[in-house]
């Protein structure tokens, strides 16, 4: 198998501008002041651009996918919790039990897990969990690479296949959840080498690391970018090098969302790493998404500044599995019920700004602003 | 009739800080890295002290009620659209075509709207609407009181049966909505006048006003604010002189909220002014409330400041109506639903952090913070 990048370069268009254009027309007409619900307006007009229609449809069917790794940096004591938990968080995630969970039924969304290289083979767990298990555990990348070329392109195509799984089952948004016990590691290295930024810029305390842990993450951080420097341009050599098999599957799985033309709700750091190397691949797969959340990794301000993004929320998270995108969906989808479900002025009998104010009675004269300005109230 | 205000600060409480505490410990066990849910989990653990419970409660009867009434500074000029928008917005959001309509449904919540002095009476409308109308729209507080002090006594005490109804009929979290056109004037000047700020400083774009629009206002306000500042310390004369039935009732209706130990999300600058009001009269009232976005009125900023309350949400949002504060309140219920429904890491049998962080394998030497910090990328 050889994955042909260049198809997305060709197959990802921007979404549709001309009903990015009928939905601003359309908040024209809305019974509220022009411009008045501010933000909401400008994320309700790119849900109507990524569904080529307007009013937009309701977003019925979010749908979460996790993908679960381990990664051999784990090892090097990166993190605050040991490398079982990965697995552990799969049996949680597949019993209800974790943030996500609570989340997805929250927000009406729900939730698929992915093992596609914890170091485990997780008991019990149904097949659409393992059927796209690359390996057990991608390679420590401090000092090896994380998979092969083939492996990485499995992965990637795994994510692919995924994408297309889940918007053929009637998915209209998706947002990409991670897990795995010292994914920031890699997700440091990758925006670190995506951003040209160096390893103790691009080093966070992930879980809640101290100082100590910390100055080890930072150095593993350096030595995978060193191992990763030389094949920067390529991305899938990039994944195989200093990503896992989680990463490559989500790059793969946000490209084709936007071959298919589904808007997309990013996460936190790990998701901005992907979706870095995502637009390093095919720029126009970024206007198919929003960031939802700004996390407190301090990586993911470079995925935002090249992405071009403001995030959705700044609630401090650092959890990851997709739980910021998730707490962003609500507001997502208040912005298409404003631009559906509301009256327009006529339809409600509401008069609209007249073109001149018209004033009844004058009774205090114009003042200058400079009046105003000086008077004190006190 | 004559309204006590000693009885709010006696009766009004804060939230049960046992259960506060409680929560916080709750939050330690879920399986999650420590503090990763960041904001959420202080507001997970404010809603657990609300209700004196632990895990709390879903919030399933949020509820907004829209407190309608014109403003005679109309007259003066102060507004982009016509005094006869308010009854028609009345007759809208019956009628489920208002933003507040569309963002009630997809949080779930319910909406009751209050014509407390529309300036016309509206015909058709349901006697729940009308029951407590005080007057036919308040006076233009530019040159004259809103009302007299019987009737910002009626309209407050109205605002006090307004918050017992709802909560007895089970609401479990409210949330303040305003409708007037105008009204952003008179919310200038009371909070110019309670946070000590020249008329220019607290005078907005409202929904939405021109430069010389903008001058009239400014100079409304800072004609309210000579009139108002004799009373400034007795709120009731404070709400008759420069406020409106409007505000009294809501003002009643915010502090009876507390008194009733029911969580409210305010909304924009003029549940502000109430909000700084009613924090006058009893200032624990406060800890009963979130701020639910940042509004573009300037004058919003002193009311967050005064309050200390941070706000959930900054979407540019200018419109009112309680939009501001159902847009967060699905962030209010996804931080129950994670302090309430995650499992604990011994339920889901997930390894907690160590307390020290074990290293299998030290395949790095420690480096030095500014080893780490030397190492540039390129």
């Amino acid at each position: 198998m050889s994955v042909d990048l260049q198809r997305f370069r060709d197959d990802i268009t921007r979404p549709d501008d001309k009903f990015l254009k009928a939905a601003e027309a359309r908040q024209l007409l809305l019974t509220k002041p022009t411009g008045a619900l501010g933000r909401l307006e400008q994320l309700s007009t790119w849900i109507a651009a990524t569904q080529g229609q307007c009013p937009p449809r309701s977003l019925d069917r979010a749908r979460v996918v996790i993908f679960a790794g381990d990664h051999g940096v784990a090892a090097s004591g990166v993190s605050a919790y040991p490398p079982e938990v990965t697995a552990q968080m799969v049996l949680n995630f597949l019993a209800g039990g974790a943030a996500v969970n609570a989340l997805a039924r929250t927000a009406g969304a729900t939730v698929r897990v992915v093992d596609m290289s914890v170091a485990s083979d997780i008991p019990g767990v149904p097949d659409e969990v393992t059927k796209y298990k690359v390996r057990r555990g991608s390679g420590n990348i401090a000092v090896e690479d994380a998979l092969t070329r083939e492996e990485a392109e499995q992965a990637f195509a795994a994510g692919v296949a995924i994408a297309d799984e889940e918007v053929d089952a009637g998915a209209d948004l998706l947002i990409p959840g991670d897990m795995g016990i010292g994914n920031t590691t890699p997700a440091a290295a990758l925006i670190g080498l995506l951003a040209s930024r160096d390893a103790a810029a691009v080093t966070g305390r992930g879980t809640g690391i101290d100082d100590d842990v910390w100055m080890r993450k930072a150095a593993a951080v350096r030595d995978a970018m060193r191992r990763g420097r030389s094949v920067r341009a390529d991305q899938i050599a990039l994944l195989a090098t200093v990503g896992g098999a989680d990463f490559a599957a989500m790059t793969g799985f946000l490209l084709q969302a936007a071959v298919r033309k589904t808007p997309v709700i990013l996460d936190g750091v790990v998701s901005g790493a992907c979706a870095m190397l995502a637009h390093r691949v095919a720029y126009r797969c970024a206007k198919w998404w929003q960031a939802g959340h700004r996390s407190v990794e301090p990586a993911h301000e470079y995925v935002l500044a090249r992405l071009q993004l403001e995030p959705l929320l700044d609630y401090q998270l650092r959890l990851g599995e997709g739980t910021g995108a998730l707490l962003a969906l609500p507001i997502v989808r208040a912005a298409q019920a404003t631009l559906t479900e509301m009256a327009t002025f006529d339809e409600a009998g509401v008069s609209d700004r007249p073109k001149d104010i018209v004033v009844d009675q004058v009774v205090v004269e114009d003042v200058a602003v400079e009046d105003a300005l000086d008077e004190a109230s006190e």
